[in-house]
């Protein structure tokens, strides 16, 4: 490798997903430097209850970990501007790059909206892990990143790093996606299968509680919307649906009775919270839905907090991904595979 | 989409897999130029035994396969440079692109090696679905893209277009993969499903052959010099493993017996040939053999002449992508993905 490239990141949102970003981003410094060529620097940190510090010198990771760790807070940062807001931050700071990782709303997509629009206006790349911003405004938000001639790239929004968004934009590219079917929510994957192993809905959702895969208000996953909100994502990158999520036709598991896990293996199948979307009278429908999978789709062998996607295309007939859905480290992953294709796009 | 870029491409190689290019590029002219900005023309086609013509101005894709479909030569096309050898016409045409699907050597990696070093010296980026030059020289072909300032993209030299290159060197990258597992050769795939299902190994051969995946030589397939051939690319590609074909432990399925199929399903499994390689004292070792794949394994379901490959991550643990492994329109396609990541990588 030539020469090494310098990139500046500003961090909105330091929580696991932020955190365990800022680790790996340290432990992997010497790796990415000599496979990619590229020094990633983390210049601004912005969190609304851990504090904000800005320092286009360069900020140390391992301090910043330290100090929330121990403190809970990054206010006792040694050097830096303190106590910018995420919006001033992203205006003010040099970065290159702003990784929003802040938290999900899927009913306004904010404040993540607004920081992405910010990032772009003033002509930084965004990689963000937040469905609402992409799941609410995808077009408009794509529309501001050309008129600016940067990215948004999103890939962590479905399936974490598991990296389904990359694999339909660029492995896929050409090859026309005209329809999808997934299990897109790990916490109630994980609350079926322990039904299919004989434990009903009530003990099976107290582990899944338990384990922190599910909420202590577990409506999100068990209603469906998170579901629905990778699914309007998936329909309007990968398919130009034009949805918004209360165009989803929608059903959770919550009705799911230890019966019907029982018929379904008699009918030769198990039951999925399955996402889907195709085409009807030229216009894409999606929906998520408790369904019967029959043994012999890929999808049926994908248990516990597992995610999978299967999307029929033009070309290659079926294609299926299955991987992780969730995870700070995982998410990580899919981030810092975010940052490289901007590296590369750099590159040429 | 603000301007059409215009990409001339040189076709080396009018089989299957050639033919099914040129109509696939035909059909999809309007959704390039649409969705893409692109506007992909044949300058060249050159093929031992179906002939050659040359013309900067732009080959006549429909002209050509109805020429090839009713004369089985492209001697008769009306215009251009004729009778061109290979290696001529990548050097004399002003594509910007050399197709490389000419036929494949996992001894030599002729002619293809020949072909693509030339394309390379010119400074033509090569795309290729032939794996005797990527199995046995991909580092020499590699440096040589990179002096060149070129690129050489082999995404459908495993698993046809089904994207396991591109997830791993994109979707994946700043993520090291440690280990991985597939299935890379429908045709024993098919066999061994057969056996599962209560054939004998001789009348599932026979089955394969009359169905055209297997050849009536058919141990290639059925000795697993297939499966060698990708397990090196995908070792030497994804893990810097500096394989050649006879460092890899082979073991094929002719000697699979109906009953080793019968115990399998007795110890909760399956018999697959898979593909695999992992690391070892620091070095990575890799091996294609039949095993048994417990039920519960996402290659378990992959039945018929699918394939499906697990790669097992640094950061995001087991992710899976299964989808077909051969067919010219398939493999089309992922040609196909290779010219739009060269258009990408050229807009920035």
């Amino acid at each position: 490798m030539a020469s090494i490239c310098a990139m500046r990141v500003a961090l909105i949102g330091f929580g696991t997903v932020g955190q365990s970003l800022v680790n790996v981003l340290h432990e992997k410094e010497a790796y990415l430097k000599k496979e990619y060529g590229l020094n990633i620097e983390l210049v601004a940190v912005s969190d609304i209850m851990k504090g904000s510090v800005m320092d286009d010198d360069g900020l140390d990771k391992v301090e910043l970990l330290k100090l929330v760790a121990e403190t809970g807070s990054i206010g006792a940062y040694p050097k830096g501007v303190k106590g910018l807001s995420s919006v001033e931050t992203i205006r003010r700071s040099e970065a290159d790059v702003v990784i929003e990782v802040a938290w999900t709303n899927l009913e306004t997509g904010e404040p993540g909206i607004t920081h992405i629009k910010e990032a772009l206006r003033s002509e930084k790349h965004v990689v963000t892990s937040n469905k609402g911003p992409i799941a609410l405004a995808y077009k408009e938000l794509m529309n501001l990143a050309d008129e600016n001639n940067v990215k948004l790239l999103y890939e962590c929004t479905v399936m974490s790093g598991t990296p389904v968004i990359s694999m339909a934009s660029n492995g896929l590219a050409g090859n026309r996606v005209k329809a999808f079917k997934g299990i897109l929510n790990g916490t109630t994957n994980y609350i079926l299968t322990k039904m299919s192993e004989g434990e009903s809905y009530g003990s099976a959702l107290k582990e899944a509680q338990r384990l922190g895969y599910a909420e202590a208000e577990p409506s999100a996953d068990v209603e469906g919307w998170d579901a629905v909100g990778k699914t309007v994502i998936l329909a309007n990158t990968l398919m130009s649906a034009g949805l918004s999520p209360n165009m989803v036709e929608r059903k959770g598991i919550t009705e799911v009775t230890s019966e019907d896990v029982e018929n379904a293996e008699d009918n030769g199948g198990v039951i999925k919270l399955i996402a889907q979307a195709w085409m009807e009278e030229e216009r894409v429908k999606a929906k998520v839905s408790p369904e019967l999978i029959e043994f012999d789709d890929p999808l049926a062998n994908v248990t516990g907090a597992m995610n999978a996607l299967t999307l029929t295309t033009e070309g290659l007939g079926d294609v299926t991904i299955i991987g992780k859905g969730a995870g700070g480290v995982e998410t990580a992953h899919g981030i810092l595979s975010d940052l490289l294709a901007i590296h590369r796009a750099n590159l040429g």
